[in-house]
């Protein structure tokens, strides 16, 4: 067994996209073990805080007129003229990767566990020693076109300071809302629309003293974690699918393991989105969006040996946790597949919890009866008395649902 | 204060319905507490085991060609020819009340208060001691048009046996499928049509060692509990709304506080609807149904008074717990109001999980800007970060999801 390091740099990230076509960053072996840094996309809400004299933070959110140090963001044209930015922005989330996992083939199945996540102190002297995320209420948000205060519609960046002296817990530092932001190419951002922007605080107004009762659980996570999918060779970071992605589901931290359906040769593990706080639903669009670094652990199964295993049968993410297994449902198992050649933009206007349950219910099903060898009177039975569904997000455009069952109920007696 | 008692008998209980025209079973003052016993409506599936030599239940369930002890089950026609029977079956739950609050008048909240929850054993010496209960996988559960195993489609009752002895849990005895059943007016049952009727055991077959590793942990709680909505007199008691009612929502056990909205001069509060167990979703249909008995206290708070508590402004059922506060959303805040005169049996065609979503996202939104004094780009941040959106149920008709917040995001720092 190895453990390897896998820092941010702008040859070890990926922004906004998954791709069997990148080139890896790291090959490693079933068994080994990486600390693997991730950042948020949503550092430049607040570069003093999150980025600046951070020297990983710093070279890959590099954009002056002169040099973009990470040019493509989204798996959009990148060949001018840009509406948003190269890569359009379809995609945004900052991914560290890809990991190649040596003979890893289609049909395997790839177990990630999270050994441990650190968040990300802020390497500004001013800020020392603390830690900070953002949380973006966004135009992809749930409740965009249904504000009731003025100006609507708005966007509203909220900046967290997160205490692990103890329990650790986050606290809002102040908020502002979006202004029109101009990017170093003279690209003018009416709205959140393209990844890292940075925003001028000159132009914005800071109101402090906001939650000042309220702190925030933390739930370090990782909201974006997964594998390249075989349907195109650039797939949007947003909508989650068959081999995992934006999952957005705050379970996915210490002491998780998901599993993954290979779809490329090599797997192709890319991870980001890292976050310290987010609820089921993800209702306003993001998280606290706050850069992290895990320690994980890759075990490859072979399509040959899961045959009597948890693992017989699956075509989706799963989680395991030491409390529960949970499905993935979403309001398509595979958009790339079923949606054709337009699916990563037209799945916005597909987005369905009611199909999303529907696949959970199917997804959950499946495992009780493979599995756990039920039958589907039994499976069935079992779900509606003991089975929890809950919304993942609403924001991601695949909608999610997941369906746990607790690992206690399959106590013998 | 006093302590009243409220046993199950044909009088003090009604079946399938709220109604503000059904004169009160009990009536108390603000700050009383009362024993309440319940039954399931679904006791007859195994009548040996949960009806017989049950004085209370043997009372309610009777129904012989001669006599049938509680004629009207559901908001349906009373008078025939009947499809089904009287009251057709719109609406299925065995509810004890009508419990009446002196001076309690529409604008005010009830508070409900359980205080503790028993499960009813079993009168019949040869399970003495033995609680039971019953799972439907009925016509109207989730999976029902969506089954993979022959016959399709049917419905599967499966008979639990609640363990008491340490942390209670639940072991499945036997399953059946659903055959013909014949009720004593000679009305023939093709599926689970009409409440009440008893499964006669010569006519199923019993398919023992179901879930023979499977436990599930118990959670005691009410499924259906709430007031008389003042839009009909008699009100089907399977969708709920804003007066509370067939919530199905396991957090609603001992320890549970439960706020609604007095539509009626009394209140009209009814319980029923006993569960042993169930996930959020209720996936098949029904839970453990399983009867229990419990303590409950009373506070009536005026609607004088609401201003600066955490009533204030409510118009819809909400639930406390040690841990939590929970706003109930459903595809329709009221559908008895928002569909009109057929709203009762149309219903049934508009089921929705993005809706109910939508509306608890607005009521979570409601209380945090009302209650804790936030603006709406705070209520948004932290509904964002830190509350859970979760599937009540999808087989009421109309559909629900909870927005829950945990009361330690509050606590000062």
């Amino acid at each position: 067994m190895k453990h390897h390091l896998l820092p941010v740099s702008p040859t070890n990230i990926h922004w906004g996209y998954f791709s069997k076509k990148v080139a890896p960053a790291l090959t490693l072996k079933s068994g080994d073990r990486a600390t693997i840094e991730t950042l948020t996309h949503h550092a430049n809400d607040d570069y003093e805080r999150m980025i600046a004299n951070d020297p990983g933070a710093e070279s890959v959110f590099h954009w002056t007129k002169e040099h973009k140090s990470v040019v493509r963001r989204g798996a959009g044209p990148t060949e001018g003229p840009f509406v948003r930015g190269s890569g359009e922005g379809l995609g945004v989330h900052l991914l560290t990767g890809p990991v190649a996992i040596e003979n890893a083939e289609p049909g395997d199945i790839l177990e990630v566990r999270i050994l441990d996540v650190r968040p990300r102190p802020s390497c500004n002297a001013c800020h020392a020693g603390k830690c900070f995320g953002s949380n973006a209420a966004a135009s992809w948000g749930f409740h965009y076109h249904d504000l009731i205060e003025e100006p609507k519609p708005r966007e509203v960046i909220t900046i967290f300071e997160l205490d692990t002296s103890g329990e650790p817990y986050a606290k809002a530092v102040y908020n502002y809302i979006w202004t029109p932001q101009t990017d170093p190419d003279g690209i003018v951002h009416p709205t959140i629309d393209y990844p890292g922007v940075r925003v001028d605080h000159t132009l914005v107004r800071k109101r402090e003293n906001i939650l000042p009762n309220v702190r925030v659980p933390a739930r370090l996570h990782f909201g974006t974690m997964g594998l390249a999918p075989s349907e195109s060779d650039f797939v949007s970071s947003i909508p989650p699918g068959y081999t995992g992605g934006n999952i957005d589901d705050w379970r996915v931290g210490k002491g998780a393991r998901m599993y993954y359906p290979v779809a490329v040769s090599g797997a192709f593990f890319s991870v980001g989105d890292p976050h310290a706080a987010q609820g089921d639903s993800e209702l306003g669009g993001t998280a606290i969006e706050t850069s992290l670094t895990g320690d994980f652990e890759f075990i490859l199964h072979k399509n040959r040996d899961l045959g009597g295993t948890v693992l017989e049968g699956l075509t989706h993410p799963m989680l395991e946790t030491d409390q529960q297994w949970s499905m993935y449902g979403f309001t398509f198992p595979n958009y790339l597949a079923e949606l054709g050649k337009d699916a990563q933009t037209d799945i916005v206007n597909h987005s369905s919890l009611d199909k999303a349950m529907r696949d959970a219910f199917r997804k959950l099903r499946r495992f009780l009866m493979t599995v756990h060898k039920m039958s589907e009177d039994e499976a069935i039975a079992l779900m509606s008395v003991a089975a929890d569904f809950g919304v993942t997000q609403v924001v991601d455009a695949n909608w999610g649902v997941h369906g746990s069952i607790r690992k206690n109920v399959f106590r013998c007696t």
